[in-house]
């Protein structure tokens, strides 16, 4: 059942989509590896709401994802309600409102889909499938450091093969923007020029503002500190204050607990990255598979983000971008990823309950199976199961009658008796 | 961790709800019981998008859903767009326009959330977990029988032990009505009366009605048609009308392959049920647990529903609520989903690599492990081990000493190697 995506979805509001077998398959298969991993490092998961009062929510979102959200006058309560762009802030709430009495830490997993107004952009998704965790109550480097070396275990866990996480860290670009006399808007084309490496524009941008030889030395760095481990040498070389020196020696701290957990291979570090939600406040990730662009998760720490519903506490999280990385991977999931179905049985005769029998013991005995329920002839019915892909056809007159096993693949014919079928030693027949 | 629901929710709008880990996982268990018997029927997962066209999805929506759906202008189409209110029209949909080219049958399953205003009654869910499957391109009764029978094997995987099935056939009792000179308010109160099974209201109503003796009599036979396979025999003893002597014939061959399937004790006839749903057409059934009044699933055929969307074709199905299964099976899950993670590691020394390595390798042995990041005295991450179901605690001081192994539940303490711990033998140790 190779359903091609090829069919018009003109039927669809953009940025929605159908997912068909295949690619159902795909999704389910990456979510479980995910999975396994979350619950490997001890992680548990919570299911938020699909609906939050407007006000409570956006306690936790910045004024970009605000923008997004979907908002309506609810009938019941008369409030506006909303429907959440993103999981996080809805992890924080249940965190500081229904879990405060727990002991600390906790360590929470989700897998949920998310809601967002579209942007300009043609392409961009609505309808978001957001697989993630959240580590609440530490604040170490060794948190830091879990969150990143578990990306790397579940890009490692869906198949990647060239992957790469890249490292931010908010306070050490805060730090150096500190000592500018920046206004809002001027601020924005400048962070917008860092995180587009553009050195001549924010050269440009520079010369507008009387600041220190020191301070533009310590901006114009910034795109260019990217690069592996030595880059902390670098940009300790550059930076004199105190907030970026303080991250920096985080950042070393985060990169020694990478070394013991064997990932640092997979690490990139980028100090001119600037991620756009608004709630982080020390390291910032995102893993990205080589040859996609958009990142196929994201994550850092947001130690603001439980006080804003009243339970202060350092936190730390990522989130996989569940369709990105089916767009990533989709066609080396070919391999991992099968819609067989195992068998499927013909009715030969006019007394339809041997094969109905025969389907319930091959069920029981751990087998997929459906029956060929139309009245069709055994050519149709071995069409259909090449087309859908059923591993064997049998073909069942009556109990007494031998049973006709074909292989699907090939065409390859072979008997038995029925008795002999619901025997243990069918397994091996159905391997010839 | 046993989170007790005890909290207020009054953060929340109605008819929705956060679910802590232990409901989380328990629903998670429930999911992977139906996907396995979904699976072994050679059902294929498919995934409807979140937003759908108000008209398109209205097509496929009796009144009722029509009232409870959440519909918003958009801003990017200018067109009305919907929340769906259930999935079974929007597989419709799928496969009548992204599908029709696959051979029939196809055997398609789902599991996703839907939204619906919440009705006046208090304690009415909005945010509604659906986990089903649809059969599509078979009209006989063996596809009615192969939805019954595996609703019953879904019941009995999800560990319910008392379960009933009680299936009803819409033509049958639109046999009957269709000789009443009914009108529309007339006919819901006699409906209604029959839906609740109070025949005196129903001879009531029917005194204000001139029909002969025969019509009253099938009328007032519907509410005592309820029971085992001996009501056929007594409803073709009241009934006249050919529709719905074709409908009790069709049931009669529904039983019949659900004996074959050994799943007939299970069932239950009521053929004085009216599914609220408008799309139903032959055979409609809902699955219930003891002591709990609502049902837990529902199903039936709907022949009309893929032409609304422009590709005719018979087809049947049944869907989970998740909730409500949740809710009748809560405590009988205790002993099946538990929360507990193997290994918390606490750093007894100053050096955390030693129990940092050590994490890393457990978990590369299968174990599901989580270091004890925060710094604090032995006593209190046992104290935590323990409020949080931790199976053990290995205390790491340095890869030349001994390492502590307490076992949580009762703190018999054993000692290892560090070397040792990470050879085979160590799950031995574990179970110690």
């Amino acid at each position: 059942m190779r359903f091609v995506d090829s069919a018009p979805e003109a039927a669809l509001p953009k940025g929605v989509k159908d997912f068909l077998p295949l690619k159902a398959a795909k999704g389910e298969y990456l979510q479980q590896q995910l999975r396994k991993v979350f619950s490997a490092w001890g992680f548990r998961p919570i299911v938020p709401p699909q609906l939050e009062f407007l006000d409570e929510l956006e306690k936790g979102l910045g004024e970009e994802l605000r923008e997004l959200t979907f908002r309506f006058d609810d009938r019941q309560s008369g409030r506006l309600v909303a429907f959440p762009p993103d999981i996080t802030p809805q992890v924080a709430r249940i965190v500081a409102t229904r879990m405060r009495e727990m002991p600390l830490p906790l360590r929470l997993s989700y897998a949920g889909r998310v809601l967002r107004h579209a942007e300009q952009q043609a392409g961009k998704d609505r309808d978001i499938f957001q697989t993630g965790v959240e580590l609440i109550g530490l604040a170490g480097p060794e948190a830091d450091a879990e969150m990143i070396a578990m990306a790397v275990e579940c890009l490692s866990a869906v198949g990647g093969t060239e992957f790469s996480v890249d490292i931010g860290q908010v306070d050490f670009f805060r730090g150096v923007m500190d000592g500018l006399p920046l206004t809002g808007e001027l601020a924005g084309k400048v962070a917008g020029a860092i995180a587009r490496k553009d050195s001549s524009e924010l050269v440009k941008l520079l010369e507008l503002l009387s600041i220190s030889d020191q301070s533009r030395e310590e901006v114009l760095a910034l795109p260019r500190l990217f690069g592996g481990r030595d880059v902390l040498d670098r940009a300790e070389r550059v930076v004199r204050n105190d907030r970026s020196r303080r991250a920096l020696e985080n950042l070393s701290r985060v990169l020694d607990v990478l070394e013991v957990y064997g990932v640092l291979d997979h690490v990139t570090l980028d100090l001119g990255e600037l991620r756009g939600l608004n709630y982080h406040t020390g390291i910032t990730f995102q893993g990205f598979l080589s040859g996609i662009g958009r990142a196929v998760c994201s994550g850092g720490r947001y130690d603001n983000l439980t006080g804003q519903y009243g339970f202060p506490a350092p936190a730390t999280g990522f989130t996989f971008d569940l369709l990105n990385l089916l767009f990533a991977l989709d066609r080396s999931l070919d391999e991992r990823v099968t819609l067989g179905t195992d068998v499927l049985i013909f009715a030969a005769g006019k007394d339809l309950r041997p094969a109905q029998k025969l389907a319930r013991g091959l069920r029981q005995r751990g087998f997929s199976v459906a029956r060929d329920i139309i009245d069709r002839p055994l050519e149709d019915a071995l069409d259909y199961a090449r087309k859908t892909d059923f591993k064997i056809l049998l073909a069942v007159a009556s109990e007494a009658d031998d049973v006709r096993i074909i292989r699907i693949r090939d065409g390859e014919e072979q008997s038995s008796s029925y008795r002999e079928l619901l025997s243990e030693s069918f397994t091996l027949k159905l391997s010839v």
